[in-house]
């Protein structure tokens, strides 16, 4: 465990990467924190709410909102509101623009918005954490998703990935991931234990992805298997559970297996700051 | 157009590298091609009506299977069966093992078979041939696709794809060469047309999948849009069909968009032997 390298967190900005978050929810997660936490101040950006087509607003609107929200130095984090799929289209623009103000700062989300924690875990820009969205607030079991959170932010590490080690680690979604290696995003994980988790996705679909990951990451110290949720029916059983596929992966390509963790679709998703650092935000 | 570089095709080995096949579905393929195509002799593997959970036999049976066929001299062609998923679980061993009989021999599929037709290339084994497959007999005007490969293997080029040129060229579906990129197995397209298809993804994914090809063969040629079929409904729309979201990524990648092409999950998917090899073979 390192110690603390950031600022005491106190004003948090919220912009939406990828999908437009519902205004009802922005306001859930406004109210539990104003009740729980209000030494936390949690800014909205007015984009989260914008919708067009797929996405949060063009590239251009998430552009801007990202980059707002990280080039000013009076806010001391970067909340994801919602993944779905997007952050990846801003990422390149993004990294360039990325100011001196963004460098110390936690930029906190999972799923889709992994991209941008392995974009920015790579050029060296603030700190990424995977850690539940404002969105998450909606699941059953939400608001403690919601408070695991806010109370990192605050300083308490009760909500960290109980499995971390002195290793350094990173945490993605697994089709993130798939999405990630061999692009100018894809962080050096050498030496990392890199937790994964899936959601919505037939086995065969794991087996390929985790085919095209652990051909590419051999390096590492290993993976830890987060939660698979949601898997679709198929037509016919695939014959292997998800931990198998991804111990069969793991000996297939020389990689350790390391066990379960606790990331993933739902509301037990656990925090893991990537790297070694940002364990505890405690001044 | 480069010469004939194969024997005249007698005997085809057909094998299921990935999922298995209806028997129906042989024995009609069976029926027609000794009916219109009496110089060809059709050599069904009874490995192609294996089933286990979700492949055509284990990776074993499979592989076995896969090199008989190959590695046997009087088969003049390997013809796979049918996609679904799998044929990467075996190219590894496949290449390993392929003998000197493999080496002039044309291997006919598509869709997830895509990942060996892309291993055999990378590794200059036999010419990969982008072709419909027995299975497609049960599609609408299926007869027609499987009739096409059988005149093409009886030496008539009227089945290829009418776009070629006198560039080298590769087909894929869209998801299966994003999971061949940057895996050992991915040859090298500098210079080539790679022409795309897909089928049965949503336009976020495709979007997704064309961020991460698009980073990886910035070097080839261009791009060549074939059927994109059974996109499902998503939520919202889009915003952007197909083929402009492949305009999009190429103009982000600087690779040239060529236009479209006659490839995919129809029986209107037209033949692409890889490279400039094999666009006759007539003796």
């Amino acid at each position: 465990m390192t110690a603390d390298v950031h600022r005491p967190i106190r004003k948090v900005a919220i912009c939406a990467p990828a999908t437009p978050l519902k205004r009802k929810y922005a306001q859930a997660v406004s109210r539990l924190a104003s009740d729980e936490f209000p030494e936390l101040e949690l800014h909205f950006h007015e984009q989260c709410f914008v919708e067009e087509g797929h996405f949060a607003g063009s590239d251009d609107t998430r552009l801007a909102a990202l980059l707002e929200c990280a080039n000013d130095a009076s806010n001391d984090a970067v909340w994801f509101a919602k993944g779905g799929y997007g952050s990846n289209r801003i990422a390149a623009q993004f990294l360039k623009q990325a100011g001196d103000a963004a460098k110390n700062k936690p930029f906190l989300g999972y799923s889709d918005c992994g991209t941008l924690l392995g974009a920015l875990y790579r050029a060296g820009i603030g700190s990424p954490v995977h850690a539940p969205m404002p969105v998450d607030i909606k699941r059953e079991g939400g608001e403690a998703a919601i408070r695991r959170v806010l109370a990192y932010m605050s300083g308490n590490p009760d909500g960290l990935e109980p499995s971390l080690t002195d290793r350094p680690v990173a945490a993605f979604n697994l089709y993130t991931l798939a999405m990630l290696v061999g692009t100018p995003f894809m962080p050096d994980l050498t030496g990392h234990e890199v937790l994964i988790e899936e959601v919505g996705e037939y086995e065969y679909a794991i087996d390929r992805l985790l085919f095209h990951v652990t051909a590419q990451i051999g390096d590492i110290a290993g993976i830890k298997l987060g939660e698979v949720t949601a898997v679709p029916e198929n037509d016919r059983p695939f014959g292997a559970s998800a931990q198998e596929i991804v111990q069969d992966w793991c000996r297939r390509s020389g990689i350790s297996y390391l066990g379960r963790a606790e990331v993933g679709h739902s509301s037990t998703n656990k925090i893991v700051p990537f790297g070694l650092e940002g364990r505890t935000l405690r001044a």
